[in-house]
C-alpha cells in the first residue's frame, strides 16, 4: 500500500457527477457516483452485493440504482431496496460498501477507509477555491504514474526551466533562492522576486507596467495535494513574502488522487481574484494549464516507466528535492500511524 | 484448476471443422483439428513434438500434417510418420497427445483428460438435436468469463427482464413459480404457466391465437451445459408440466466450454419440432439469438472484471441462484473425485 | 538469466547510432547511445542518475546530455558535469552506469557486465566484413522470441525446405551430408556439395554457366552469433571443404542480441567478395535477406508462444539439431562459469 486510507480523496468535479452513475477507482476501490434527486452525491462500491456486476452498469430508479442483472435495487446507502423477486424478504445485510461524501471547493470528495472516522472539518483547506471575490476553475487528466511521483514534481520548481521550455519556463526564476520549511504535516517553499519587470501573463493580468514584487508559495496538504500561491504586486504597495495579498493573486490547485498504486487521478486548476467575470480569461488560463500539465504528464509516465525498467537504480535525493522528498516522509509516517 | 477433465467437450460446429486445420484451445490445451479424406475428424496438441511450432501453421498431406518448420509428417494419431531427414529411423516415441474425438448432435466432441476412458457413451444427451421431425442449428461466441458464471446465467431465468429488457423480458415471465429439483448430476429448473395469452413469438409459431399452456424447462447436464425446453401448447390438448410434447417446442442448446480458467467457447443453438423446413424461421431465429446472447456476455464480462477489482466481496446466493448453485456444487465434487 | 554477460553485444548498426540519442534495450538494461562530436559512439544507462527520467527523452548538449527533467548535463561517462541548480557542487557519484563501446565491422558492440573486463579484442572475429575487396550490409529486426531458439534455428538449415519454400528452399539441399564439429566454444556445420549445376543466384553471381562445387558452413560463434559461408566455384578451379576461396562467395553474418528473456535484437546481412561495386545487387541481396528472415520471425514467434502454451512438452533433440544442441550446451557452460 502505498497512500493513506482514513481521508477524504477529491473523486471528481462537480460537474463530472450527474444523475448518470460515473464510476472511478480511488485508492483501488471502484467506486460509482451519482446525483440524488434532490443533487447531493452517492458513493458506494461498483458491484451489486448480489453478483457483483457493477452497479455504473444499472438504472437509475428515483435515488435507487437497479443492477442491470437481476434487478435487485440498491439504495443510496448500499443495501437493497427490493430483491431480485418482488416479494423477496428484503436482507439489509447482503449489500455494498457506501462511502461518505462531501462537496465542497467544486470537488467531489470521498472519503476511503474507516467510515466512521469521516469528518467534513478534515477535509483540506482550499480556501481561495471558495472566499467571496474569487473564481475557481480547472481539469481533469488520468496519469500513469505514482501520485508520489506528481507530489515530487510539484514541489519543486525547477523542472520548469526544461520541461516547460516552450512555456512557462524562465531563467528569471533561477536566480532567486528557494525555501523550505515544515509545520506539523504542511511543507512549504516559497520564492520571493523583489522588485523585478513582471513576464506577460502577470503583466497583462495587472494591466500596468510597473516595477513588481512576485511571489510562488508551494504548499503540499497531505495526503496528496499541492496548492501554489503566485502572482505580483506594484511595489510600491509594500508587499511582502508573508503579506502579499495586493495586486493580482491566483492559486495553482493540484490533487493527486491514487487510482491504484501506479496510476494517478490528476485534478487540477487555478483560483485567481482579478478579471474574476472574464470567462474568455478563465478558458485561455484553463487551456494554457492542460498545454503545460501535458508537458508534465510526458516526463512523469517516462520517469514511471524508467524506475520499473532499471530495478537497480534508485531515486537520489538533491537539494532541489528536499519539498518532496519532506513530502514522501510525512505520507510514510501517516501511512505508518495508520497502519498502528 | 475449475473443470473436470476426463469428459466430453464440445469443441466446435460440425461446419467448422474441415480440411484446413483449426486450433482452439479446450481446459487449456492448445488442440489442433481438421477433417481426413474420409470426413472424420483429428484432434491432437497443436503443438509438433519436434520443436513444438502450432501444427495448425502446418502443411496437410493426405490425412498428415507436416510441420512448417522442419517438415515432420505427423499422423492423425500424433506420431511421427516421417523425420524431418527423410530416411532418418522413424520414432513413434516422438509424438503429440492425441484426442479421442465424436462428431454428435452437429457438434464436434473432445475427450480431455485420460483417453484410455473415452467412451462416445458418456456424451451427455441432447435428444431433440438428432431427433426426426426436429431441426437444430446455431452459433458460436468467445467469452471472457469463467464458464461457471455462464451455468449460473442460464440456470436463472430471472435476468431475463433487466438484461433482456429491450428483447425477450417481460413481467409476465416473473408471475409463475419456479421449482428447483436436483437428480444425481442433473439439476433442472421449472416453470408451469397455464392457460395465458401467447406471447407473439409462440403465437405466430403455433399459427393460431388461443389460451395455450406455457413451459420453460431448465436442465444443467454436466460437465457444462444447459438446455432449456420452451414451448406452448393450446390449453384444449391438456399437456402438463409433466408431459407436453403437443403444440409447437423448442430446445435452448447451451454448451460453455471452458476455454482457460477465465474465459469461455460458448456454443448455443435452438432445436425445434414445428416448422422444420422453414429456413428462413431458421436464420430469424439464429439472428435473435445471437442478439439476446450478447447482452448476456455484456453482463458476464463485465462481472467477471468486477470479480477481479473487488477481491473483497464474495458472490451471494439468493434464492434465485439456487439453479446455479447446486450445478457448482456437483461440479465441485466431480473435480474432488476426479481427484481423488 | 538466459545469458552471458561478460560480453560484446552488437547494439546498433553503425548507420543507426547519430547524434540524436536512441535508446535500446540489452540484456535487460535499458542503453541511451549516441555519436559525440568526434564522431565515436557513447553508451550509458538510459536513466537520468537523478530521478531516473530515460535521458533518451533529453537535449544533447556538446558531448553531453542535459536531463529533461530537471536539467542535471550528464557527460559521455554518465557523471554530471552539471548538477540542476546552476552553482551547487557536481557530485561525480551521482552517476548512471556507462558502457565500453567498440566500432567494428559496421556494428556497434557494447560490452554488458564487469567493465573492467572490456577489452576489444574480444570482439567476435567477422572477418568478411572489414576485409578488402569485400562489401558487408544487411538490416534489423526485433522477434519476440528467446535469442537461443533463433540460433537454433539458424544452426539447422533443415528448415529451409519447409519454412522457405517460396523463396530459397531445394530439394538438392537436402541430398548432401551435413557434417558437425565442436571446437572449444565454436560449432561449425559444413555441406560440400561437389559437381552440381548452380541454382540461378549462384550463376548469376558467377557470371559463367559452368559446373560448380557449392559449400555451406555455418559457424556459431558465442554469445550469440552464427556466420554462414557460402558460395560456388567452378569445378576446374579445384576448390576443397577445407579450402575454397576461388568463385564467388558469400558470408550470411547473424547476430541475435538478447533484449530481454524473450525478445531479441536481430542483426542480419551479407558480405561478399563478387560485384562489390554493384549498389543495385547490394540493395537486391538485402531485400531478399529481408523476406527471407520475415518468414522465419513467423514460425519462431510461433514456437514462442506455443512453448508458453504448453507446458507439459518439451523441445526435442534429433540428429538436425545438433548444432543448436551444441550450441546451446557452450552458452549455458559459459554462464555457469561466469557465474562462478
Amino acid at each position: 500500500m502505498t497512500f493513506i486510507r482514513n481521508r477524504w480523496y477529491v473523486a471528481g468535479w462537480d460537474g463530472e457527477v450527474g444523475n448518470k452513475p460515473i464510476s472511478r477507482k480511488i485508492c483501488g476501490e471502484p467506486i460509482v457516483m451519482y446525483r440524488k434527486l434532490d443533487g447531493s452525491v452517492v458513493a458506494m462500491r461498483d458491484a451489486c452485493p448480489h453478483r457483483l456486476l457493477p452497479l455504473s452498469m444499472g438504472i437509475r430508479e428515483g435515488d435507487n440504482i437497479r443492477c442491470k442483472y437481476h434487478g435487485m435495487l440498491i439504495g443510496p446507502d448500499g443495501t437493497p431496496e427490493e430483491m431480485p423477486l418482488v416479494n423477496e424478504r428484503v436482507n439489509k445485510k447482503v449489500c455494498t460498501p457506501s462511502y461518505a461524501v462531501a462537496e465542497k471547493y467544486r470537488y467531489v470528495w470521498v472519503w476511503i477507509g474507516d467510515q466512521t472516522k469521516a469528518d467534513e472539518g478534515k477535509i483540506p483547506d482550499f480556501w481561495p477555491c471558495d472566499k467571496e471575490n474569487w473564481v475557481f476553475d480547472g481539469g481533469y487528466m488520468r496519469v500513469e504514474c505514482d501520485y508520489r511521483l506528481f507530489i515530487d514534481n510539484l514541489m519543486d520548481l525547477t523542472h520548469e526551466t526544461y520541461v516547460h521550455a516552450g512555456s512557462i519556463g524562465q531563467k528569471e526564476l533561477m536566480e532567486s533562492p528557494l525555501e523550505t520549511s515544515v509545520d506539523g504535516d504542511k511543507v512549504t517553499l516559497s520564492r520571493w522576486m523583489p522588485n523585478i519587470s513582471p513576464p506577460p501573463f502577470w503583466r497583462d493580468a495587472l494591466q500596468q507596467d510597473v516595477p513588481v514584487d512576485r511571489w510562488q508559495i508551494c504548499e503540499f496538504i497531505e495526503p496528496c495535494s499541492v496548492n501554489i500561491d503566485v502572482g505580483v504586486s506594484p511595489v510600491s504597495e509594500g508587499d511582502t513574502l508573508d503579506s502579499h495579498d495586493s495586486g493580482v493573486r491566483g492559486f495553482v490547485i493540484d490533487s493527486m488522487t491514487p487510482e491504484t498504486e501506479n496510476t494517478t487521478h490528476y485534478f487540477w486548476g487555478m483560483a485567481r481574484n482579478f478579471r474574476i467575470d472574464d470567462q474568455g480569461l478563465t478558458e485561455r488560463i484553463r487551456a494554457g494549464q492542460d498545454n503545460i500539465f501535458h508537458e508534465d504528464i510526458e516526463v512523469l509516465e517516462g520517469q514511471q516507466k524508467s524506475i520499473a525498467d532499471n530495478p537497480d537504480m534508485t531515486l537520489r535525493v538533491l537539494s532541489i528535492d528536499s519539498g518532496g522528498a519532506h513530502a514522501r516522509r510525512i505520507i510514510t509516517r501517516l501511512m505508518e500511524a495508520e497502519n498502528g
